[in-house]
């Protein structure tokens, strides 16, 4: 599949229509296939972000949200060590402080914006005030309602001053996420992870799928577009984001800077 | 050579004798056998770094200090990447600003001390503090003779409260910088990395050399030892790097958490 087609596959326009998508779709490709893909991918990136850093006049940021075991942690692993670790600023927002509860709730996303030159992650982000807050109504409709706007006029706040902006809405399905949380609870190197807790969310799927079909929707634009990526097979997972950030690199174009002038007759003494 | 005597040779206790040491040792590896230590090297951080992160109980703070293209940069792209960035915190300390030159010199650096659970890297670091600003007279030296004692202090309260601290020294030699310099005005991808300004701290190397052996002298302690690492060779230096930080990562002995409990009779619904 071409890049161009690919990417407008997984691109929002609207209603995302999350129920419609294949969560374990591959795009025809072969597993060996998608890590040769992988490869090429991240050869790619890797030249990209060493501009990027150098050019140091624009920024990406890269919002990650998802259910749980959807692969947010490992999609980092995968597509972002590789690149260098020094131009690469990765960002969880877990459960807000007292201190960030007694401010709204962009004020510590906002501190975390990627300065220029560097790729920046949100592992989940400000989309949690859409989504969990809405979800176990931790504020009142009145009050989330309002923030699809706030959100909107931020990125592109960000946008227009120099950071391109991705979102990226890992798909898992429901019984993806069963499975990988018995691997969980089986497996003694990773049952650390697993919090009861976890039933939680998941007995609330269709709740939180309808939250991020509003959120999305509402805050798809064109200098912050949304991606809903197919998450069941990692290997077509870290494809699929490869590209989406492959793009989005080539979009900002950078180049490294002009030497200092009057170096053509310097020479080093011993 | 067996790991704890490739280690006592790098540590420093006492005077480093910089200019008694051969910034192209190669510990008796050819090339490619390093680049095979490397890698099995790199297996073992990837998965101590796993528990690190998991275990959230300490922290390995890495501070990085060399003369101009004795290979920071690469060091970190080298050894750092490959890692799982979600836990690298990379600290590049330039030039302090305004705000930062109102405090006293460990107030940035103390901001960015890494968190449980996180490798943290200062590339460069409050020992500019005593190299830099010593050699370029930026201070007085009733200033900054005070401060061996109040950074030995500083570090140790941080060793006390978690942080294992491991202190590298780049050792490049006067020869090889000035062939890494001329690299980088013939390559058209590398000139943008050259300052005019890089040659007058080349014309200082002596005192440079004085004011690293003073600074490595009186801050290698038990619980933040220095290390003196050969540099002219990228490979080898790669080999010595990785091993420290093995070391220092065994030291700490990170743990999986124990799992929540009450987990053994949960099953996880459709």
């Amino acid at each position: 599949m071409s890049d161009k087609k690919l990417l407008e596959q997984l691109r929002v326009d609207g209603d995302p229509k999350i129920a419609d998508r294949d969560a374990a779709e591959t795009f025809g490709w072969e597993k060996e296939e998608a890590y040769e893909l992988f490869a090429e991918e991240m050869e790619a990136l890797v030249e990209l972000q060493k501009q990027l850093f150098a050019d140091k006049s624009a920024s990406l940021l890269i919002v990650l949200q998802a259910m749980d075991a959807a692969g947010k942690d490992s999609t980092i692993r995968a597509v972002l060590s590789g690149l260098n670790p020094a131009g690469v600023d990765i960002n969880p927002f877990g459960v807000p402080t007292e201190e960030e509860l007694a401010h709204d709730y962009l004020w510590r996303i906002h501190h975390h914006a990627p300065a220029d030159g560097y790729i920046g992650v949100f592992n989940r982000s400000h989309y949690e005030d859409v989504l969990v807050v809405r979800v176990k109504g931790f504020a009142p409709e009145k009050v989330w309602k309002k923030r699809y706007d706030h959100i909107r006029n931020f990125e592109q706040m960000l946008a227009d001053e120099g950071t391109h902006i991705v979102k990226i809405f890992l798909n898992v399905s429901k019984e993806k996420q069963k499975e990988r949380f018995e691997e969980r609870l089986e497996r003694p190197d990773k049952r650390w992870k697993f919090r009861a807790g976890d039933l939680d969310d998941r007995a609330l799927w269709d709740d939180y799928m309808d939250a991020y079909t509003d959120a999305i929707e509402k805050t798809s634009t064109d200098d912050a577009p949304w991606y809903v990526v197919p998450a069941d097979k990692k290997w077509a997972r870290n494809v699929c984001i490869a590209r989406i950030l492959r793009h989005h690199l080539e979009a900002i174009d950078p180049k490294y800077p002009e030497p200092e002038e009057g170096l053509d007759h310097i020479s080093v003494p011993d």
